[in-house]
């Protein structure tokens, strides 16, 4: 796997081949422990996370696995102004389509891929943070759940949901982590049977993520000082109070199988979700940037689009 | 069991007979997938949960199990302007007291009758939404913590609270919901142990209830756009995500039966309890509408009169 | 066993000989069912949780689980304006100290002694409530957390905080505590990683603690008030009602001792921890009140003196 890194302190990344092709839609650069990720899909214009960016993250998380003593931190920002990861390729669920991915973790073999890649991003040996500029639904929305904190600019960029019950299948894990440990039963099962946007800044007051800022200079000192900090810090105790936290507030691994192999195997191939995905794919002109792409979710116009 | 609908799209309920006497106390009306249910005991000037009440509801249960996908959002309120349902009739636990109802229910035997109502509702195929506009304590705001979510007038006829403490006895459920889920175990303990009221914008604050508005118009016009936007989507796509999240945030039937249990077996028998009982149904006049059941938990009076 | 209870004057506990030497590091005062504890480390500038507290709060807790019924309200405050309780003695995790309490819990073998103080707390008969006006930190923080209640000064002298990960360990319960029960993961991540300290009003708004009060008197009259109220009630329905929250939001006992164990056993006799310790004990003149003891976890200059 070819890297580009400029940093002052210069990180060697594992010597071993990538076990999955690499399709560079992750910019990496270490530096004093930190390792800031960009991710940037330069195969789609809403970084969908297709097959590309699942295939750079497992790599990513094998290294990173393997150097669990010179990052300490690792910061997760998007390339694409109007959205962090928009949501998983829809195409996954619809029939003829052929993955290069293995469908199942060869680490897992009860998780299906995508959801192996969240569970192991919750175990990291990092301290694990997302900077939230644009939206993250759906398997994006569980992208940033997946990691230790999560801060978000307060701009209308930034439109947070589980859309999946609007396509008769349910989020795998992204309700379940809202429900118990951020944002408690009652508003979880509200956003996510609506799917309806939550913004930055109610967000932030209910928990969803750690904190809103007004700008993104602010946004971006807060998680470097942060980061910087943590990274001062001796790796065992990061990791130990990791696991910690993990033990008593990770969602129960046993549901979060449940959740995802009912997506894939029951209800994703279901007549209404097949219905809805072909719809979606029509009225999106196959997950391309605009309006659908940009305002699913509001509750306005999307609704009458779709049903 | 005679109903009275008037929506332009009627709809049938389940044509078996019902399992138990039908009192009329839950008006019901359906439309487009949703079932809007009017509480109103007309046997009770404080929307009492007595027998009437639990009777229609374990009814009302049955129907809405058996039809899972044409009815899709319940949405519950009251038509009494004080409160949304005062609390458990506390006949139950004085002696002599012979109810209709069997005292276990029938599907599960661990689980005392009202229990069983809390604990099937959680289990409905249907989204369910309690709009809340008066009073909700004790078994009443467990009813409300039963339902997936709570939205609230801000008005000083809402005050919501568990006040079982104050009689020596501790909540049903309702504490643990709150802890678990909801409040956090701090606050959880906090009003609990007080049986102190909380005002809806408090409430919303803290998590115990979604969201509090201003006016009724705000709070229905809310409601009803949030059920209407849930109906449209297929069932089981609500349904697998209501299943995941009770997975990870429902608290543990075996702790909840025990505290059930503990109510009717042990704590409401005792010698304190039932002393302070029987002051509450004197100083209440039998639990109708006055001063005490409109201020009881508000902190100034009330603990002197039962004391 | 004798008891002479009457307002205004002392309460004589426990006749019984105390099983651990006594230091007089806690005043107590009981009437109308409230016990108030003073905090009050002789030994100490900075209220060190040390082997004097620990061996005090272990006897305290003996005699309040056998007088579970004339006291029904524990209330801790401290005497030292600037901290609650500062933290553990670090000389614990250092070479050649020798405690006169036990390193295990007789009464809990599993657990190391410290820990058990803690666990032993959440289970006492009475509703417990900390009045915190100061620092608590670390061991400090876990002692609050423990209590069933929090209730805040907002004062910059209210510096709460795990900092544990700075020196290279985990904090035992706290953070699980903030992540299962009052906070939330992402921010129990958050504070916990970075060691940072959290201020009275954003602990109130986040749950850390159950409120912050503007003026000492403010915090001292809704706190005498609530214990006054549940002082009232009869003391078997506050600890059924308590068991109950228990049972569905402490944190799990096996979680808890491995982290506990695993800074006593493997984290805090590493080197890195080692180094940092020493370090610590240097610039604050061995835990003594200064620059380092008030501002640790600003986030300003401490990392760089430690690191």
């Amino acid at each position: 796997m070819l890297r580009r890194l400029f940093t002052c302190t210069l990180f060697l990344l594992s010597a071993t081949a990538s076990r999955y092709p690499s399709f560079g839609t992750l910019q990496t650069n270490t530096s004093s422990g930190i390792m800031n990720v960009v991710i940037n899909n330069t195969f789609s214009t809403i970084n969908l996370i297709d097959f590309h960016i699942l295939a750079d993250l497992a790599n990513l998380i094998e290294d990173l696995q393997q150097n669990d003593t010179d990052v300490r931190v690792a910061v997760f920002s998007s390339a694409n102004p109007e959205y962090f990861t928009a949501h998983l390729d829809l195409n996954f669920f619809l029939p003829g389509y052929e993955s290069p991915l293995p469908l199942l973790d060869p680490g897992n073999p009860e998780m299906p891929f995508p959801m192996a890649v969240l569970y192991n991003i919750t175990q990291l040996p990092q301290a694990t943070i997302a900077v939230v500029e644009g939206r993250a639904r759906d398997f994006g929305n569980e992208l940033i759940l997946a990691m230790d904190m999560r801060f978000a600019l307060n701009s209308p960029s930034v439109q947070l949901a589980q859309t999946e019950p609007s396509f008769g299948f349910n989020p795998a894990g992204g309700s379940q982590f809202l429900a118990q440990s951020l944002i408690g039963r009652g508003r979880a099962f509200e956003y996510s049977f609506s799917s309806y946007n939550i913004d930055a800044v109610t967000a932030a007051q209910i928990g969803w993520v750690n904190r809103a800022f007004d700008t993104q200079s602010e946004l971006h000192t807060y998680v470097q000082a942060l980061a910087g900090r943590i990274a001062l810090f001796p790796p065992a105790g990061i990791q130990a109070t990791k696991a910690g936290i993990n033990a008593v507030s990770l969602i129960p691994l046993d549901a979060w199988i449940q959740q995802a192999r009912n997506i894939v195997e029951v209800l994703a191939p279901s007549t209404a979700a097949q219905e809805l995905l072909k719809k979606y794919m029509r009225v999106t002109n196959n997950q391309t940037n605009g309006e659908v792409e940009l305002n699913y979710g509001n509750g306005e116009d999307v609704v009458e689009l779709l049903s």
